[in-house]
């Protein structure tokens, strides 16, 4: 797919949250051993990799890559990095919005143990300066928190690659089970306008060991515009010419950060203590 | 139109922002006395909207108002009221987001001169027991700012009341007039969803002084969704049963704030200096 990709032009290649393994959340494991089976140890590329590594370099293609990751000294995150059409990493994200719960709760038909396999995410929203401009990243549930988006926003982000596995069905509201295409959508377009920035969303879609994931991917532009969107729930690479420069459109105008916010008022935003009812 | 409500079972009117009188930032009005004419002085309510507050009273029904608001000691804002069944202000807004510019632009067809005649709002974003729930307002441009809808989500708001006056042709940035009623919906709608609450929206629309406005007033559910819609624009009633107890299916699950934010990653967003490159 990467030389799919390659072939329309593409300059950097999106691919979803934990693109190297199953959704194993999904899964209740009590054996450590066997969890960290499902993780990616130490440093990228690893010899699963290399190969990817390489072939991007000999493309001259960038990309953006999720998986699991364990630390050398024992931490587990969800993970993704951003590498250069040279084959250098020049961004590394860890998801900071962890959904789901810790506990095995046996009456799901599918587990969503993220809250016990990984720790949030503890660099926050950086961006980074490559592919001529600033890019930054989230993995899935971060992109429904507008928090995630301004944070980068903040930074002058004019890109945001991210990927997603959202199960169609939600078992705390199965009664919004139809509107898990809308929210995806929603919580990427509004992310986009209200910050002016390229996003490039993409699942990791389809049936997979049973479990019915939403898909949809697509690039949005700085207006929160839909440009290109996958049609199937199987493999498909969609392609978008993303020109940087409009993000100008909206953030020197309807979001000019510096003449409009008024965070004298946003305090309650990040506060510490846990809101009460 | 208030009866007309009142005859469908409504138990809360919304009215736009500036509904007494025309959008008078579209002028530049340099003499202080004509300026402080469009203005609405001293305590609600006065002499002019008294019939307005008597029929409420008469028909048992609530309203939420926008107007001009002179205080006693000279300060200008653009403000709204919430006024219970029996006639009781329960609640004040000053918009704190004035879009718009300070100067004089004559090459505008209309001035936005909002940031010229208001200051912004001193109240921040607050919320009120009101109609069995809680109930906040913001006004027009506040409502395409995430950091709005958030500060009232963490108060657990379940409607939000908000009136808008939105042209159709943005001089800055004229390639996306054809995208305003989407960015109006969009913003609405991620507001309504990422906070769990209802969200009311009512335009001043249709060609007031020879300027085009947006309509589509829409009454939008806690999942986003829009369940009401104008579809003229013209004097137009809509209504909808809005039970506030739906806003619980969001903010228990998906956006249980308790459990799932990250305020420690947020700071940025309330820091005062203005934001760099």
């Amino acid at each position: 797919m990467m030389r799919e990709a390659a072939g329309r032009g593409a300059g950097l290649v999106v691919f979803p949250e934990l693109a190297l393994t199953t959704f194993f959340p999904r899964w209740y494991i009590d054996d450590q051993a066997e969890l960290d089976g499902w993780f990616e140890r130490g440093a990228m590329p690893n010899e699963a990799t290399l190969p990817l590594f390489e072939t991007a370099k000999e493309l001259g293609i960038g990309f953006c890559l999720g998986y699991a990751e364990l630390t050398a000294d024992g931490h587990h995150f969800n993970t993704s990095i951003l590498v250069d059409g040279d084959g250098t990493i020049v961004g590394k994200y860890r998801k900071v919005h962890l959904p789901g719960h810790r506990e095995h709760e046996p009456e799901r038909p599918f587990q969503h143990l993220e809250k016990r396999y990984f720790e949030p995410g503890d660099y926050g929203f950086r961006t980074f300066d490559a592919f001529g401009g600033r890019l930054g990243m989230c993995i899935c549930n971060d992109r429904r928190w507008p928090e995630t988006w301004r944070v980068m926003g903040l930074q002058g982000v004019e890109m945001v690659a991210l990927g997603y596995n959202t199960p169609w069905h939600y078992p705390l509201a199965p009664e919004h089970d139809h509107l898990q295409n809308f929210h995806n959508h929603l919580s990427m377009q509004a992310g986009a306008y209200q910050n002016g920035t390229w996003v490039v969303g993409v699942a990791k879609c389809g049936v997979e060991e049973g479990c019915l994931m939403i898909g949809q991917s697509a690039i949005i532009a700085p207006t929160g515009e839909i440009v290109a969107m996958c049609s199937t729930l199987g493999d498909e690479v969609i392609t978008a010419v993303c020109d940087l420069d409009r993000c100008q459109e909206i953030r020197n105008n309807i979001f000019n950060f510096a003449l409009h916010r008024q965070p004298q008022h946003y305090q309650a935003i990040a506060d510490e203590e846990k809101p009460g009812g």
